[in-house]
């Protein structure tokens, strides 16, 4: 039994708003239950250093958590002057993760920056940043067609995100924070709309995790990663 | 006339929002029109080192924008390591006002700490911040009284904020970006909700401003604490 | 009574010494009693990148301490590797108040960098900085006509500033350490020699103060500015 | 065909050297091919301030590159005063690994530091340090046995870690620097003795992988596991 | 001949001025020539953790120029966030020689701090900086003697320091900024009142010096030092 | 008698190993005794910004410690984001004294990087590491020449290092860890192999030392500078 009451198999309650915010060329919040992240995609019409004059662009990202979007208060990072070791490692998931869905040859000379805020956190922050992420990233390269800025397609592919876990001995998907602070084996998936791998991750916190736990955490991965497809193309097309 | 076509001496629509996210002990929405931002109040039941055993509490402030709250992205400050001069300002602006809305005394060894992040800016976002703040300060004071961590009350007064500026060569009240941007002057006012001030901080953009245009500004601001006391007190009893 | 025994609105005895060091094009030794501080102006024929190209000049200003400028050793700056927010604060209070003292177009693409270094603290810091350093500013636009890198006049009028207070009750001018230490509320103002208000930033540290107390302060400081630019105007023509 | 000649599930040479350097309690060159890693386990009879007083122990890593250790010279960390990204990613999946070979309550109040120093790249240092650093570890364990420092057995079993990949369309094990930078998904796994899985992260670098790719990459890491532990174990008992 | 005029063994007018500025237990403004140093001595009755319950004192230095001390501004090292390695060199070598002044157990639990801000340079700012900190430093135990704090006598003996260098083929002492900044050889020599040897640095910009060079060098120090010492003894007794 | 037996002008074993990695240009691993440094020498084509269109090139050195290539494990200089003074100090050293082998004019605009990693400490790393460094140096610039990158000969002579002391009263060659903790003195001598002075660096740990300590330390320094330039000859035409 999950302390939600959710079978083994089901998503929170999964919600994207587009729009949140009136500044950025993509703007998203999106919830997975109680955890809330503001997702925002800046498009620039210039690259960074490294890629100039190379005829394409640039996706990258950057995530943090509020610093009482937790249970107990974290440093802000700012103030300290310093990033965790998890918010360097999260944003550069992201990063990468997004720039699967992108063909940066057809974004020509522009980047889009995209930034991950956790205004409430419940579990499973970095699977719902990438989540809601594609769908700002699509609002922006959207901005820069219309814009002139982009002629062909540079959006391959959405990309979702969700966690799966090991969880009193069961494979169960999407964990709260409840589930997530005492699972057994932690594991992010993040997978194309038409169900290729993108990146997997997996911890094993406690014991080491079989190859059935592993195939058992996947299927359930797999399943939920058609559930969001469905809901990213919903907000889109509202 | 102004941008938005207000009387000199209107607020924007100001709205508080209590119980904005759910881990902090106090955590208020604060929107004055498009500048919005969340105002956490987080209380421990500890001081920081330099109060140690001297019974009395700390309330101490922190404010961050989100990257892409600005018309264009700035750079994370997390990521670079380090805080603008005027993040630094702002911040320390903040805990000076809150904590003149607290007897330190009557709060014992306990800590509040507020964070107010800018979600997205039209101009006047430390007035706001304090605004806001205040509310969620009154809301982790009764958390502590509530839980039995505090004997008396240790809320004195609520504090309010707002800018008052010189615009086209007129006293205006709570400047938008359109207007803050292009004002000869600016001036932040802090004030105790019987009328008294706390700080205020004037600055001549363009030419000097002369002791007839501070007294100008001085009672647009004064009329708009009152107003902001109100809608504070209605929140509160909400 | 203050402890000084001065009259509420007499300025501490203030000397003006230029040419103090041998390098910069303006150095200036200025003392407000006890309070010493180098202020030096330094002139550059380019401005910085944001500026660059666009036919005007910069001002801009940095603050210190020497770590034993006060009663207690504080950790010097360089060494921990990071500024207070105090410092930083002051620092762009003098640049923002200089700024007023100048035409940037007709400063054309030089800068002037000011940097006060207080070598002994006795109160009013930040207002005896910014008054030793106009004076310094004047010489080193002086320097740049002279060597034929300015042509017209840039320096539009002098800059004053000066501390006010609330101490045991009463408003009183140029509070001293012993005075600023326990003041209620305290006051910097910062004009130009024509009486127009530049900066004013006032603090209650106890109880807010009254619309009666701030007339008050701002009358003492109105007198004082008269009196710093005659100071100001002696030494330049000495 | 590999560049190297090797089979598909071909390791490369493969060596252990124990006591390395001297004055570390376990210090061991690992080569995996030209891949040249410096572990060493420092034994120190304390813990960090979060254990105190708890009744365990700590595990943790640290991983670095010699400057020149890469085919163009990098950057000094220490120099920059900057961790990369990567660096401190690789550090985390380090320290969580090998805490999975121990059990942190039998090695009482005691930490042992790992450190994983690149003298030599040429793809898959993070596995390679993992697999050596893990013999490193049992020398320290050892060292806390022998000193009386511990009583029962803290090491629960040897942890070892390889990549694999997909390389023109095959999955192959081990990728040296020349299949590493043009594969088109890299995975790192990390896996007991007893064949259960720590830790597996797996990136597509172009096309999204699928779940028959994975499957054949975890097919061929099984296996190097099982080699890996025969070499570790005979390492041991030299 | 010397850009000065000077004797080839001829130092600069060398004035030492004690109580410089009023705060600090010891504090002198040392001048050789052009180059004028604020040496300050901070007594506190406390050593840092290291040496915490070992019955002994400790003696520490800091040194820093201020930014326009020089001919061309250099930037502020607080503002930049990092000393230069000049700087923290010169500190460690100011420390080190003032520490073989002291006999520290007789110091008792007591720390000094040496504070060497350069106001004006013109070449040998090190050897100034511990020719002055000296003096400072005597007044500070005088300070912590008559103050009770310490029993005995901790002052062992007076050090001084000067430069000397190979200029157009001469050895000459105590370099101006002319002759420093193209000399063949720069070196510092730090020696006891009894001409014992603190510390010798010698660096060969140019060609390598020779052994008779270096001899010819140190027989103008140990004359300099010797120099230095009375007046740093007439200094102590005026 | 020395703790080690050895005579008192009698080196370590000293041994040259070129080629230690295959990556650097030039690529060495030092020993003198259980002092073991790698040094790398990479050579760019390309000069900083301060030298760019001088027409000459530069020689740059840093110096690091692997963590636990000592006693007891030192604090991961990238880790904690600061390198301590002493490793600043010794880079410096390093590239100062590099230089004075190479005439920079005829180097043309290239760019020498050393690097020189301990990875294992007993005493006399910094002059363990010149040594090599010349060694791997001479190979970068065999490199550039090769490569047609350099036309003349930028290599003017060879340059060692070596430490002497004053231990238990007696001058003392190349002092390992047992005798460095505890000598009364330490001087480090950078020579040319032609017998010219490039640095000395002589610091009294405990009392002031005499000219005839420092003639009779020089002596030991003289005649061992000839046998590891004899040393650096065999390596380098092997």
């Amino acid at each position: 039994m999950r302390p939600s009451g959710r079978a083994l198999d089901q998503l929170r309650e999964v919600r994207i708003t587009r729009n949140y915010t009136k500044h950025a060329e993509g703007s998203v919040l999106v919830e997975f239950g109680d955890t809330k992240v503001i997702c925002t995609a800046s498009a620039e019409t210039k690259v960074p250093p490294f890629l100039r004059g190379q005829g394409q662009g640039w996706v990258t990202a950057e995530y943090g958590m509020l610093p009482r979007s937790t249970g107990s208060r974290m440093i802000r990072e700012a103030a300290k002057g310093k990033q965790q070791g998890r918010t360097v490692e999260i944003s550069r998931l992201i990063g990468r993760s997004l720039r699967a869905a992108v063909d940066l040859e057809a974004l020509g000379e522009n980047t889009i920056t995209i930034d991950c805020d956790v205004i409430q956190a419940d579990g499973g922050t970095r699977t719902a940043s990438i989540t809601g992420a594609c769908v700002a990233l699509a609002d922006a390269i959207n901005w820069l067609k219309e814009n002139g800025k982009v002629k062909g397609e540079p959006l391959k592919q959405m990309i979702a995100a969700v966690s799966v876990g090991i969880y009193n001995g069961e494979a169960v998907l999407d964990l709260d924070y409840a589930e997530d602070s005492t699972a057994e084996t932690d594991l992010n998936v993040i997978m194309t709309e038409k169900g290729g791998y993108v990146e997997i991750q997996g911890t094993a916190e406690g014991e080491a995790f079989s190859a059935e736990e592993l195939n058992a955490m996947l299927a359930h991965a797999q399943k939920a990663i058609g559930e969001l497809s469905e809901l990213q193309k919903a907000a889109l097309s509202s």
